[in-house]
């Protein structure tokens, strides 16, 4: 059974265009799906999953961890959609036409259930809350009104100079080197193969053909393409390396890593040889339904992710730098130039990004001031590499999952969860049980103080 | 000696003239006051004094308090100025001709300060900061930057539905109602007699010379305007009723309200004897230094004050609902009617102001996931019904005094002061104390941890 067959309740409360300037009123709807089946308004949670960068029936549907735990926390379950993302669009079919200059900002309406714990799940939570999947969860501006958070796979330094730049491609290069014997040094060797063979026209055409382009390669702005794509394709992988059969951002066989490197164990194979290989690892990842009829280098993911709305706040208010140098990583180096990336940003959105705006308003990392949060991260996951691995007081506490890539403890129940993640989430709720036994502990004397006083 | 003297340093760093919209990378030139003489890098603190509604310079002339602490606090002192007023300017002088949509928001810049311990002194702490010396504080957002705040003053409860709309000119016509006898009556009954007075031509002039007004009234507009005038003269007389000599918004005698009842003591006159008392009265606050030749009733203050900016402000996020009865309190009737508001804002500014805004923002009610900060107030103080009055958890804490006017307790010492307000100060001092010392354990335990890591 699907699981958003489960909601109760599918809301579209108007919310502003624009929270902080007053040039406009305009509001527009903002999806929220619900369900309360479980919820118990006196001594219940309200579990508010802040949408990730893309359709958030999607991510309901690979968030398990919510439903299998909404009983147990007797929760109400909501789970709002981001603003640029999926049907939430503040100016409609325009959002994207147009440079609008507004933040990327979302706000949560729950007027009347504040009285109820509330737990801010994943990334991201406050009031501005910034909402990549891949990025932070900040329940600090909304402190009063959010009482605990679980933080998963949540990179809230991969900003600024808070961690090396090079961070998240070695960690890619780590899961690639674990999975099997010359996996990854195949992979670094690929590249100059490709730069080899892209050398003359027929090289290109044979490059074509070798991995089922849809396209064919026409010049080398189109192997530099190639070559992003091929990346990013091993990043994903990275993410989304899971120990059963999914589908998130493609369907996939368990642990699809591994079945990848099978085809990558030999770094010493002719160039043409090496990128036969390069295909077979591809095909894995766009096509292990095995209905692809070519490869389409215009994209890595299901079209559920918003990336528009992703580059635009990249493009304002997230900022992540990102590098390799080819050493630490099996990639081409390529450093981390900020006015190179601005420009682009400038061309496309007509808009300077502010690497400093989320270290400025969040506090990178003192964050020792706020309380009742459980950063998990997965160790396979790249984006770790940013996210809190240490506890940071008795009450930030830091979960790391030896086997874990991205999100798989807030994915549902699975026979093939390994002893390390089930570890992780009931760790989580044992955190959140005790953060809410100590909302209503206070709120009890709160309200008995109240009582005598009268 | 002026203090303004003493500062070693005026800085205008560049500011961001919108920092959470895109639309504009625009900045402009924001005014800072410093003065470093007594501060101690290592083990002392940085007193962040967030501007008020007005002139920062004039503030900091009226902020002695600061400066009698300096030395004991090891402090540097720094006062900002609020955008919108004084010198910052964020349009220049087209400030306020255009309606620009930008919010009221201040940006503190204090890169490299990080590491001492942050003070934020007065009303208002944040970033976003909001800055209306009647407002708020709220060192909340950024918690991370600021240890601990002193709010003085301030009336962070007077928005929404938080206390009731009546209770500020009720505890203006407690202060005239306790200084004399019948003074509170006498008022409430001048504004029956202006009315009467004024149904004729004659009684219109008759008014105007008894009231030495500079205008004379011509029409039941102007009656309005100068019943409005008459009122916040009473107001601002509450809010600076010191024990002793001052000149902040006029200059003025010890307890000048006392001073103004004595020639409010007979409610039972005629119209035109107890109105010229209420010349009497009026003339001792316009005309304390007896040059005025004539009283304008289109100013209540000094210019020092950004009326402007506080427009702005308070047709856009600082929405404070006032009302009278004229049972409660001893002005007439009027209700608190937000739509005639919203519109006359819409009229001025072209914008709508959002009621909701901070209380949603800030947390209204809900603040005790705040820590380390001081609420005083004093209970003359008209603003204090909108303040923090009894202590929510042990670090946020209310100090009430009860001779005081608005920030008393922030001003100069003096040998007049009344014994409560020099509790209270030495209350202030040692919380802050306390807690700078709790800051620098807390750094200490952190770096020792740090070097047995490495």
């Amino acid at each position: 059974m699907s699981q958003n067959q489960m909601f109760n309740l599918l809301s579209y409360p108007s919310a502003l265009v624009d929270h902080f300037g007053f040039t406009t009123d305009k509001t527009f709807k903002q999806r929220y799906l619900l369900a309360d089946e479980h919820w118990k308004k006196d001594d219940g949670s309200i579990l508010f999953y802040t949408g990730n960068e893309g359709d958030i029936v999607w991510f309901c549907n690979n968030t398990g961890f919510m439903w299998d735990v909404a009983e147990e926390l007797k929760a109400m379950l909501v789970f709002a959609e981001h603003r640029y993302y999926g049907e939430s669009l503040p100016f409609g079919n325009n959002s994207f036409k147009v440079s609008t200059g507004i933040p990327c900002f979302i706000e949560l309406h729950f007027t009347g259930l504040h009285r109820s714990c509330v737990i801010c799940k994943l990334k991201v939570c406050s009031n501005p809350v910034l909402g990549k999947s891949i990025s932070a969860i900040f329940p600090t501006a909304f402190a009063y009104f959010v009482s605990l958070a679980l933080a998963a796979s949540a990179p809230i330094w991969h900003f600024g100079n808070l961690v090396p730049c090079g961070v998240f491609m070695k960690i890619v290069t780590e899961d690639f080197r674990k999975s099997g014997p010359n996996c990854s040094e195949t992979i670094h060797n690929s590249w100059g193969a490709i730069t080899r063979l892209a050398r003359t026209g027929s090289g290109l055409h044979w490059l074509s053909e070798a991995l089922h382009l849809c396209t064919p390669l026409r010049n080398s702005q189109d192997v530099q393409h190639l070559k992003g794509w091929i990346s990013e394709t091993w990043i994903n992988l990275a993410m989304v390396d899971y120990p059963y059969e999914s589908n998130f951002l493609q369907p996939l066989p368990a642990w699809p890593i591994k079945v990848v490197c099978k085809y990558l164990n030999n770094p010493s194979l002719s160039d043409a040889q090496l990128l036969q290989n390069i295909f077979q690892a591809l095909n894995i990842y766009y096509n292990y339904s095995g209905q692809a009829r070519c490869l389409n280098i215009s994209e890595t993911t299901t079209s559920n992710l918003g990336t528009q709305g992703w580059s635009y706040q990249a493009c304002t208010e997230m900022v992540m730098p990102f590098c390799t140098n080819g050493i630490d990583d099996m990639f081409e180096p390529r450093s981390w130039n900020f006015r190179e990336y601005s420009d682009d940003c400038f061309k496309q959105w007509g808009v300077r990004p502010r690497p400093a705006w989320i270290t400025t308003v969040y506090g990178g990392r003192n964050i020792s001031s706020h309380s009742n949060i459980v950063f998990s991260n997965g160790e396979l996951d790249p984006w770790s590499g940013g996210g809190v691995t240490k506890d940071i007081t008795d009450t930030l506490v830091a979960i790391t999952i030896p086997e874990g890539a991205h999100h798989l403890d807030l994915r549902a129940r699975n026979a093939f969860d390994p002893t390390t993640v089930l570890l992780a989430r009931s760790l989580e709720v044992r955190h959140m049980k005790q953060w809410i036994r100590d909302f209503y502990c206070i709120k009890n004397i709160h309200n008995s103080l109240r009582k005598l006083n009268n």
